[in-house]
This record gives C-alpha cells, structure tokens and sequence, in this order.
C-alpha cells in the first residue's frame, strides 16, 4: 500500500512539525514526494525502526530528521540505514540550540550525518540538500535546482532593485 | 553462563576504556559485580540490542554508560529499559567536551539519562551513584558508602593536618 | 509526626516551583509519596539541613533538587547524605542555563549527582528517575514504569497515526 | 585531460591536508575517484572558482570542503554549484573549534552545506556521506556502503569479544 | 551614472537592514556619501561581484558588509578588494549570536575583515570606523570626528548632571 | 560640598540604573551612603576620572561599577584606585551576557576586581559585599549584615512553612 | 592556640595548591596573615564548617576560597559567615574553565562571592583584593597598595623602556 | 625626536610580543613604519596615556592593540582618539580565548575597535588591515596590497600545483 517515496522526514515530537513544515514545502516544489512520521530515538524506539524499514521499503532515497535537545534522532536512524541522513537541529528553549546542533553534528567516524543549519534556515536547506542528492542521477532535478538557485537569486537582486529605488526609509517602511 | 550482575557498563569505543577503568575500580570497591562491553550507538544498533538484553537477565540493576562526542549511546540504552541509567560525557578532542555532556544530559521528558561529570570524576561518580541507587534497598552497602564518605573525607582530613606540619612549600615539594 | 516518603524534593527558591509541579505530578501519577521543601544551599544553610535529617527519617529512598544560576543545592545535599541526589537545573535569565546545569553536573569525585535536562524535560525525569531508582527493588513499580513507557510511546505514536490521516497542514491547524 | 572524478576534494589550506588524508583513504576504500585541490576562497577566489568549474566538467557528483577558522569555503562552493557540498571543520588554536563549525553549519535557507563533525571523524564522514549520496542511484556502492558498515560493527564486536576474554585491565595493557 | 561614494554598504538580505539603517544614519551626520546594496555572498554571488566592482568605481574608499547566520558576506567582499572592509554581524534567532560573529572574525592571515560588535551597537560604530579610516586623510573629517566624541560624551555628562538633580528615582521614572 | 559617602556607584549608560536601583535599594537598608553617577570608560574617560577622585576625596571606601557589552569600567577604574572595586555585569542583547562577565572578571594580575553575577541578583549582591567589605571595621554594621542574612534566611523559611501548609497547587495560585 | 589572621585560605583539593601558592606570597608580600586549609564543600562538609569557624576565631577579615569544577566552596563558606569571600575559578581539564567560573560568580541575591580572574592571575588578584579590603580601615596598607601598584606599574614601564632599546627582535631573543 | 611612524602599535604585556612580532613583520614588509609599546589598560594607565599621545605626535594615521584575557587596550585607545583603532586578541590559557575576543570586539556604540582574529592570524591581519587604512590615500601602497594579495594567492596556488605532481601522500611526507 506504501506509494514510492524520494524522501522520508522524521521528526521526534509533533512540537517539531511547526519547523519541518519548510522541509514539506520545498520538496513539493521540486515535485518530490516524500513520507512524513513521528517517532522518537528515546521514547519509541520499536516505532522508529519500523518507520525506517518502511521507508526503505517505500524507495525512500534519503532521510530528513528534525529533533531537539539532545537529538539522537538523525544518529540512530543512520546507525539502521546506508542511505544518507540529513538532520535539522530543532532549537530548544534553552542552551541557545548548542545541545540539538552538537548531537547531531557530531557523529562519530563511520556513520556520518549530513548537518544543516538551526531551524527554520536547516528545515529549509534539508530539503535543498536533498534534492540535490537525489539530482545527482536526475539530470532534470538538478535543472530545476537551478533554476530555483537563479530565481532565489532573482528575488535578492530584485529587493535589491526595489532598494535602490525607494532607499532605505521607504523600503522599511513598505516592510512594516 | 551469564553469572549475575549488580551493574552493567557499556561504552561507545574501546578509547573510553582507560577513563572507565575507575568506575570498574570503584564497583569491585563496593563489592559490586558488574558486566562491561563495547558496544556503539551508532555503529552496532544490535550488538548493543544485545548486551542491553543480556544484562537485563543477568540480573543487572543499573546501567552505565560511557561515550563521546554525539554521545548518543546512554539515551539510547534509555530508550530500550526502565532500569536507571547512568551517563559519562568522555572528553573528545574539540568543543571543549560541551558535545557529550550536552547530547547525554538533555534527554527529552519521560526518557531520563542520570549524568555526571566529565572524565575521570564523572567515572568514578557513576560508580558511586550506582552503588547509591543499589543500596536503597541493601543497608550493609549503605554502610559501606557512609564509610566510603567518611574514609574520603578522613583523607582529606589528613592531607590538611599534613598542609598544616608542613606548610605550603614543603608540601608542594613534597608532591612532586 | 513525618509521614513515610519515597522521595524528598527541595527547591532552592519558591519561584523554581513552577518547573518543579512537573515534578511532582509525575511522582503522584506513581503513587509515589514525596516531602517539597524551600531551602537554599546559600542563604539558608541551616533549615537546609533540618530539611535534609527530616527527610532521611522520614525514610526517603531519593533526593530531587532543582536550583538556578551558582546552582549548589543539589550538591550540597550529596554532600550530607549517601542516598542518590537527582539534580535539575532551572533556567536563569543569563548564561543560556550554563550557569546551573555546569554548577549541578561538574561535582567532584566521590560526591555524584544524577544530573537531568534544564527545564521542564529535567523536572519530569527527575521524577521518572526517582521511580527508576526506587523500581530497582519494587517488581510492581517496575512494571508501572513500563506502562507509563508503553503509554508515552503508544500517545507519540497515535499522534503519528493522526498525522499520516490529516497530513501536516491540518494536523498543525489543529494544534493551534 | 582532466580524468573523470566521482567527488572533488577542496581544501582552504595545505594545513589541513593532514586531516583530509582521511577522506582520501575512505573514498579510495570504496573505490571512488577524486580530484584534490588547495584554493581558499578568502586567499585565492578565482582559483577557487576555476577548481570548481574544472571538477564539474570532470562529473564529479558531489564536492567536499575542509577548513578551519571563518570556514566560508563550503558555502562558497555551494553558492557555485547545485551539487551536494559537504563541509568538514577543521580545528584550529582557539575558540575550541566553534567559529569553523558555525561557519560551516549556519548556512542560510536556500543554500545548505552537509556538516559532518570536527577533524579526523569529520573528515573520515564526508568520504562515507559522499559515497552514500553517490550509491542512492549505484546499487553496487551501496552495498559496499552495507558491508563497509558490517565490517566496522565487526570490528566493534571483535574487540568486545576479546576485552570479554582478557578482562579491562589486560586489554588496555595490550593496547599500550 | 555611478554617483561618487566615501563608503559602500552592503547587506546578505533585506532583513538586516532594520540594524544597518543605524550605520546610514551616522553616515549622514558625517556627510558621507554611500551606497547600500543588498547581496548575498551564498545566493547571489555574481550579484555581489558587481556591487563590489560598482563600489569601487564609484569611488567607494571603505566596504560595511551585515550579515547573520554563517555570515561569510564580510569576508567574500575582502577577497575581492584591497580596501578595508568593515563586518558587523547581525543577531539571529539561535547560538546567541556566536556563529555570526565567529564567521566575521575569524579570517584567516592576509584577508583582513575588521569586526565590530554584534547588532545596533557594530552598525553605529561601523559608520565611525569608516568615518574614522577616512579621515586619516581628511583633517576636517578628523575635526568632526572629535566633535561627534565630545558631542557623546557631553550628552553622558548631562545625562549624569540630570541624574544628581533628580536621584535614580525620579531620573527612572522619567525615562518610562 | 561633596558630602562624605561611603560607596561609589558608576555605571556606563543610564540604562543600566533600571539594574542598578537594586544596589542603591540594599545600600539604603544598611543606611550607608552613595553617590551615584554615569560615566563611560569608553565615551567619557575624562569625566570618569572626575568622578573616581571626586568619590575617593568624599571619602568612599569601595566602587561598584555596572557596566554591559565589553565591560570596561570596572577595570578602568580599577586602575585609578587602590580601594576594592566591584563590578556588576549587566545583560546585553546578545551572545548570553557572556561579554560583559567576561570583560569584568577576567582581570590580569596586580588589578583586581570583585565580580558579582550577571543583572538583578549582582546588582543586590554588589550592595551586599560593599556592606561586607566596609563592615570589616565597622561591628555594628556586621550585626546588620548577620540580621540581614537572618532575616533573608528567615523569609525564606517562611514561605517553606507556607508551603508545607498550602501545598504546591495552592502555593502557586496564590503567587498569581 | 590559634594565631590571629588578616586572611582565611581554603582550597577544595591539594590539587589547587600550586595555584594558590601565588595568593600566599602576595600575601606575604604586604605582611599579611593567613591561615591555609584543604577542606571540600562536597566531600568535607564538617571539617570545612570547623575550618570556617576556626578561621572566624582567629580574628581573620577575609575568606579567600579556590576551586575547580562545579566549584561551591566559596559560595558554601558566604552562607556561613558576614565576612567578605573571594573565590577562585581553578582550572580543570574540560568546559574550558566555565564550569568552576559559573559555579563561582552566579550566586543568588542576598549572598555575594567577590569572583576574580580564572587561574594564577585570579590567585594574584585574590591577595590583592583581600589586602584592599583590609586596607579600607589600615592606611598604611593601602600605601603598601599604592607602593604595589605604582611598582608593577614601574616595572612595565621599564620592560617598555628595554623594548625600546632591544627592539622586538632582540628583546624577544632575551627572553628566551 | 620621535621619527614620524605610519601605525602605533600597542601590547598589554611583554608576553604578547611573540604574537605581535607578525605585526612588525608585516608593517615593515609594507614599508611602514611604527612604534612599539608595552603599556597596560589596567596596571599603567598613566604610561598609556603617553603613549597614545607621543603616537600622535609622531604622526600615527592608525593604533594596532593586542592584549589577553579582560583586553581592554584597545577599547581604551579607543576612548583617547579619532584614530582608527585595531585589536588582537591574544590567546590566555583558559575560556577558550572567549574572554579577549568579546572585550575587543563587543565596544558600545560611538567608540569603535575593529577587531580582528584571535592569535597568530589576527596580528598578522592587524598590519594588512592598518596597510589598506593608509592606503585609502596612498596609490602606491595600494598597489603594493594588491601584489602582497596576488602573491599570497600565487603561493597557494603553486602549492595546489605541487599538491597535484605530488598527491597527498608525497606531499605530506615533504611537509614533515
């Protein structure tokens, strides 16, 4: 019953969802389907594993975890899979994020975890970084890589066009 | 075969052994058996599933566990029993050890990891703190403690009387 | 005139009471008895005290102490007693709670402290901690540990099973 | 003449080659090619450019880039490519290794960067995150990717095997 | 076209310029003349290559680059001039800051960015400093430097005269 | 004219007396006496010095200097005098107060300050240890202190009785 | 039988001694008294009370408290005495010093610890500000500060004067 | 009699010539000249004002400050003149160099230091910083900055070529 999947995000408590909801939208942008679970390395282990093998099952071509505190979410998924795992350090109401970003960067040899930046910059770019492995074989992915890289790149140059124009006060203004 | 145990320990790497040798000095100290693996989080998920297993049935009461880094092997002992757990942060080469002690003390709620110290007094308080936990219900090891407290505190006694017949300098020579 | 009590919490402050419910809730939800008490390493030294002989004749099996900022409470009651202290660090308004958790979980060889995470998460596992520590000779409070372990699990997973029916953007309206 | 490459290997400085020895073995482990360069892209950032221009032309999928201090050469590589990029952090004298982490890591939304760990583990997993990203479409590297991993928890399970016949104390003994 | 300018500012994203209109502002009391583009050095780095070239021609003597996060702006922009180049970076909503200000500060030998505080406080001085470096040259700028000093300090002085006449109270009550 | 004092409280900016009001609070409880004035190491040297010889001619007998940021007023004025200083951290917009602690305590041998904690909690603690240190000579005011320290203590145990009586709930309805 | 003290030492370990030494020769150097005592917060508590009460007997003006780790001496010796209490962060071998800096500095309102630099230069300093405090009643000491003072500063001075003699170069070859 | 110089340079203490030293290196290979201070902030507040003031004399265009732990050299440079000021912080033996970056770099609005790296870098970064602030106004220093930036990527070039005729393996082995 599991439809083919690109991309399988888990995320380690329904408080994270608000965060990984970027991760959603940018892969639906760039048309890839994706399976989207939670289940957490310390309090539901036995449901993790199963996520997983399913995923895999599914086709899943990479894995995109979102957790907080100390994060061993990423970790143990890439402990059970060699497909590679991406993981967004969720920010935390203490510590300034330091916990989530150590535990998920910090991987020892041999079972890496790609790590991208705190939040909602991270929930975004895990999507990016996954779209970008998956264009590595998909030569039509990454055209469309690029061309959101130029329509990002659009959209600054545009501000930047507006900024010229209207001058600092105005373009604030306007903002507001 | 397994004979029964008091305590199990379990650390990520045998690069963790040297520092853990103290909470192993501390148990036989306290006449405490115990059981010790190797066993990684991230890089043998079932091997660890297994010595957490066989600890369980041999009877072990407390586990304790030693890693670096994104120490994650702790939480994930955690994750798989209701026996307390105990965690040493082992002090890694960069991040000033801020990687492992926050990836073992900020376990999410309902999961809890009980951490100590960094290194050395983090190993040989696990020890302490697992005979702490036994003795609730064993009061001939609940004297043992209080007189493993005193006898510390006796030594520290003695090296102030010996600061004071000496003074300072001599007593610096005398350490060297 | 003391009533019997499993654990003995002490705060350093009544505005560490708010975490600290946490605390006790999840104490209640195991039958467990517990004493609370205000009583501050610093400031009063000597009803600290008092607090702690009452609390050990009153046949406490473990103590819970939450503090802030130069966080010595839990310390400091490791220091008078060979029962196992738990320590919870509260947030303060600086320092990202470094202050408190580096004061509660660096203690000394020989004096552990079973340090949990900051905040809230920290004031559940200091209780589930308590329970763990009391189970290890309690067959009937093991097994309460395990269903409360089975319940977190089945609630995430029930989550999980709603989040797969209304997708992600109706599960988060619904949240609000 | 430029030979066909599987990953580009782009260093800030002939200091870290050291480290990046690493990446080298394990890419040549699992038999992938590889193009090494030294361009810093504060120093030398037309070289740079040319590097990158010249590894994409030879079809390297995906680039890896180590550096220490304000470690801005992944990003720059990745505002260059739609390639995965992955970043290594690389220790330098002060500040405990935190400015090239979060140069590496803080990468804004629509541009990501992969960041493995600090130094030598770091370094070993962009070789082992650079061979999963190119196995999710080469079924054979994947399970090389499958028993490289066997082999290391092997590895793992060996040693726990002999630390259960010799004991701690001889162990270490036997690792000196 | 290009109007001359004593100082070029340029910013990684529209969001940082609620700070650097503090840098604008003291421009303009020194009678400086700047342009102020918006330019990411991540997503749009020929867009930056043009500001910077644009600048030059344009006579610009000094660069102000704001950016956040992992904030390589400042940097990208003293790899490709010779003219001083002024980081300020700006707070986001994780690491307190940390990463921002590592990326500005830490560059590596030979390419020099001169870092000034995070926030409000490094806009307003990375106007000064500019004003500062250009003056070197420009006695009546150095002249109106030493006026904007006394200026500063003569408001402290009166703030302090206000504050003996009214005493804390009522000088705080003011102020609400 | 300057009437005899016997603290001498300056701070940088006046928007740190909304912190410093609380020094000004506990140095009125033990009726001792203070000028109060705002002079910034860094935008008013000459004023500064002013102030530094106005207090020691009035007789002060201890500074307390509160200052934020890069915190250098407590040992500017460390260094124009031979009476104890004490500093006052006081909490900025970013990096976790860590700038203006560090700025305070890390003073280089020969030029002590007396550093107290970050905001609120220093502010009352600066007021406190100026009592402490004038009261080394002055009995009655050591009285005063030990009334103090029992009074503080005395509350504190008030609202533990409160609590005892209360309960947590009810405690913590009526603190709403 | 005890002497009277100007200063009361305590350390919470022999291992703080070679630190400390250097606040006994300050000491020393301005011809003051004081009493040295090893006495653990942690492992001690009754031995320390004793070495306060002692310390207090012989007549001495200031407590002068090194530590390491999560560092509670000097905050458990204020909550026993109105005296004065300085404390020194002690180095250890992780957290980069912040735990025992923390421990030390962040005490709770109402019980202040006069918190100088981290290592050897906050043992100087710590001689220092106790001589400075009992200089607010001694005036001869205080020009025994004044002499200290004026001295370093004569001895710098000189230093400068060498430079400008040597030059770099050779200046540097002399301190070899 | 003080020969006209190009920059001041300013050192807290003899032991941060050896850093510096790069300082000079650097100035002289620019053909700059500059004078060379020990003079501390905080011990000899005196002899720095005369130094600042015979710099002036001497026709500095620009300050160069380096100084460790609480660095408040260069900010109080900062309050004595209009010159542009530049700091180093200089690596101390614990917090991680934490302490002398924030000192430096975090200066309140209206007294600017640019601050540059930590350590080695920093100084060397320093005089390139100082160079492109005279250069302003110099044509000819300007083109002497564009070669010393061509021939430091030159250098990093021809290593990248070496690296290529080599391979790592080689390369290493002739670095050793």
């Amino acid at each position: 019953m599991t439809k083919s999947i690109d991309a399988a995000i888990i995320v380690g408590s329904d408080s994270d969802l608000d965060i990984i909801e970027q991760t959603c939208k940018i892969l639906e942008y760039f048309d890839l389907t994706y399976s989207l679970n939670i289940a957490s390395a310390h309090r539901t282990a036995e449901h993790l594993k199963e996520c997983i093998e399913k995923s895999q099952k599914a086709g899943a071509k990479v894995f995109i975890a979102g957790a907080g505190m100390s994060a061993a979410l990423p970790g143990v998924i890439a402990a059970q899979t060699v497909l590679p795992v991406i993981g967004v350090p969720i920010k935390g109401g203490s510590l300034a994020s330091l916990d989530s970003l150590f535990s998920i960067v910090q991987m020892p040899a041999g079972a890496p975890v790609a790590c991208v930046a705190v939040g909602k910059a991270g929930a975004v770019n895990a999507a990016v970084l996954a779209a970008q492995i998956i264009a590595v074989s998909d030569k039509s992915l990454r055209e469309k890589l690029q061309k959101y890289k130029d329509d990002m790149a659009g959209e600054i140059v545009k501000k930047d066009l507006k900024l010229q124009k209207l001058g600092i006060r105005k373009y604030l203004q306007c903002k507001k």
